[in-house]
């Protein structure tokens, strides 16, 4: 017997869950299936564990206890997933499915759970299958020494010397809150610098903050050979060879593969590239009529917040087809959670690269500790605001910031950007003293300094070089 | 002999000196005049030791010194107020001038220092004299036990029993600091709840977090007397008497007056009001041409941000005549930094009593504890978003936020409310999760769920009631 829904969600993740829990509350008929724990990546593996134990990590003392912060993550972790799983259980007009889906026609499903297999149908069938921490092989490294993030929160006990590979945001966030609860973290990775995507400078306070904390980074490195006998890992850096000892655990943290293989995609005619994942438009339709994809299984979104976002739009999408929606999508900021947090928003270093001439952008730095008072009550050695705008209109183009509060106050960007509100109107605000955001300001103030006394030579500038082409 | 300049500046606190700093910076000949300390409340008294304090308090621990605190706080300020000096007694274009200055006439003013006297004139005069704590008598109390923020930050030794007269920003920021360091704390104030020109929910969190640390705050309450023999402070609320024991210092920190009284201004013919102070426009402008006010001593200004604010406008007004500027000043949020901190921006709830009918306006609370991840993560247990918005347009008339970073946060709202952004608008935003800011969203979320699905009855509603009368 098939049972036929109005819209089926594949994954019970957080752009999953608010797909369907959108869509029931508008009273459709909702099936959700996760072949896993409800929550997904975020509650289970993902954002929730990490900040919680970001969190204590903050707060450790010396006398307190590594395993237990570890096992009150695990106690918090469990307590969200079984009241989440409760919610998505009772939910009216939601059906939960246990089981593995796979298309068999591009509107039909059937999904084994136990050996029994069930055939779906629906309207509207969106893919949120999220992603998977992606290998490296190791030559010698036994199994239970490897960690992901998937079995990160399920230790209880702290290692003594945790080895990262990866110096991207799970990488770094993993080793500032691990080096807080006294294990000893040393980290590798193949890229030139930490954080990678993010501009230069970002990398820069976080190698500085590493090397306070004497966590050692060895970029442009690999793994060559573990030897279990002496829990010795050998690395290979240029022609040198390092080796690390005393090694009981090894995250690895270089990256996620998207979970595709296992959907039937070809069955139902959905486009995919293996790498960037299933394609979709802006409005996260598929080439197949009726077929979404959101979250980590597309090409655009790598984060919980633009999961949900892509999930509110899809929602819209399906349930208010006539309503007018944004062509684009919304941008999408990116916070890491390492000590000083770093959060962005706008063009990546890359893009500016490839959009703009240098000429046409100004790149303005606001330190918190030599431009703020609150930097310098608060005794801060590092961090900064960087803006980039275009010279003499002020539009922005890329705000990072740097610091304890960074991701809190990267939404104020956000808005402006989206809102095309230039530093000239942000010059004119008035922004609470003592506070870090008091160097929106400066950065503002640095700017019309700049630009006021010049106004001719900015303007000729600008016209010179708006259309250039980059370099 | 008289010396004139271009514009003479009295009082070099926060808004004086970015008068000063700014009319010197464009090649204006000018004065500036300091009875006391460069850097004036702010980073003698003010903002820039209580902030070292609290952030000193936040990460006292167990066997740590209190004193040692209370110490390194003096050794900050004192850095400052050196680093300040040193910049205003060396800049190009500046005169820095120690002494009391007094009005003779208009733009005339003596300045009397060691008996020696001097008279200077301007094309301008901006005063920026501040104001100083509002004194109370308490019978019995000796002045060695009594404090206000000008002579607290030089305490050495931390109280043991600290009694703070006030529940307004001071008191509550002290309270919370002293309470840390192991002082204990006891507050009584005449107001019927702490901070009381903030909404009522603030204060409720307020209570709530006083109660949780213990420290007792009597609203509605006076002082009668103070026994020295016994170190007891006789209080009284209504008919009730309370009795306070071993009380080693007292606070007083219940309001503050404007410094007017010794300017000579009836000399200038400047007007003043008692109670609010010198009376200017929105430009800073008194009734006499040339002659402006800013900061503390005029009627709008109570915080550094409004007062540099305020001294920039001034700038811009004297040196670029020509160039636009905005009729209005702009809106200045306030922030207190207790823990919770309470930020606010927009309407105060008196403004909205006194502007709107109540059934024009929604106010949308979202709880951090309840609604955000964040929440969760961090363990927090108070703390919320507020918004009063209008009904059907979602326009934004006040936010307050309390939580662990409102003062970062605030500055969305004082940029969506100066752009007049529109709740439909921040819907659309994305922030990065899992943060306290993910509650803004929230609050949009909130607002078009009760919106939407009932358009026609709240566009009704809008329409009856836009200018309908306050109740």
């Amino acid at each position: 017997m098939t049972e036929h829904y109005s819209t089926i969600v594949i994954g019970a993740g957080s752009g999953g869950m608010t797909v369907a829990i959108g869509m029931a509350g508008l009273g459709r008929k909702v099936a959700l299936i996760e072949g896993h724990h409800v929550g997904g990546d975020c509650t289970n593996v993902g954002c929730v564990p990490s900040k919680t134990l970001i969190h204590l990590a903050k707060n450790f003392r010396p006398g307190m206890s590594a395993d237990e912060v570890l096992q009150e993550v695990i106690r918090k972790r469990d307590a969200l997933r079984d009241k989440e799983t409760e919610e998505v259980e009772h939910l009216e007009n939601l059906t939960f499915i246990r089981g593995m889906a796979k298309f068999t026609a591009p509107k039909t499903l059937s999904v084994t759970q136990d050996g029994t297999t069930r055939e779906l149908t629906a309207d509207n069938i969106v893919i949120a299958t999220g992603a998977r921490p992606r290998m490296i092989d190791i030559p010698g490294l036994p199994d239970e020494m490897v960690l992901t993030n998937e079995s990160l929160f399920d230790l209880t006990n702290a290692p003594k010397h945790l080895v990262i590979v990866g110096a991207g945001v799970i990488a770094l966030e993993m080793a500032f809150a691990f080096q807080k609860i006294g294990t000893k973290v040393t980290m590798f990775a193949l890229d030139r610098r930490p954080l990678m995507t993010s501009i230069p400078e970002a990398s820069e306070a976080i190698q500085a903050e590493l090397d306070r904390r004497s966590i050692t980074l060895y970029c442009g490195t690999v793994a060559k050979a573990c030897d279990v006998s002496t829990h010795s890992l050998i690395l290979k850096s240029g022609d040198e060879e390092i080796t690390l000892t005393g090694v009981d655990k090894v995250l690895v943290a270089v990256g996620r593969v998207k979970n595709i293989d296992s959907l039937g995609l070809d069955q139902a005619g959905v486009k995919v590239d293996p790498r960037l994942g299933i394609l979709v438009n802006s409005f996260g339709e598929t080439n197949v009529k009726g077929v979404y994809a959101i979250g980590d299984v597309t090409p655009t979104s790598a984060f919980t917040h633009s999961a949900n976002a892509q999930g509110r739009r899809v929602v819209q999408r399906i349930a208010f087809p006539f309503l007018p929606i944004a062509k684009k999508e919304p941008i999408f900021p990116n916070a890491t959670f390492s000590d000083p947090e770093v959060a962005a928003v706008g063009l990546t270093q890359k893009e500016l690269d490839e959009t703009y001439h240098p000429q046409i952008i100004k790149r303005i730095r606001v330190d918190f500790k030599d431009h703020t008072d609150r930097g310098y009550t608060d005794g801060v050695e590092n961090g900064f605001i960087i803006v980039d705008a275009v010279r003499f209109t002020g539009q922005i183009l890329q705000a990072t910031i740097v610091g304890a509060r960074a991701s809190e106050m990267i939404s104020f960007f956000t808005l402006a950007i989206s809102q095309k509100i230039s530093l000239y109107k942000i010059y004119r605000l008035v922004y609470p003293y003592p506070t870090y955001s008091s160097g929106i300001l400066k950065v503002a103030d640095f700017f019309m300094r700049d630009t006021l006394p010049n106004l001719g030579k900015e303007l000729a500038a600008y016209l010179k070089y708006r259309f250039a082409r980059p370099k």
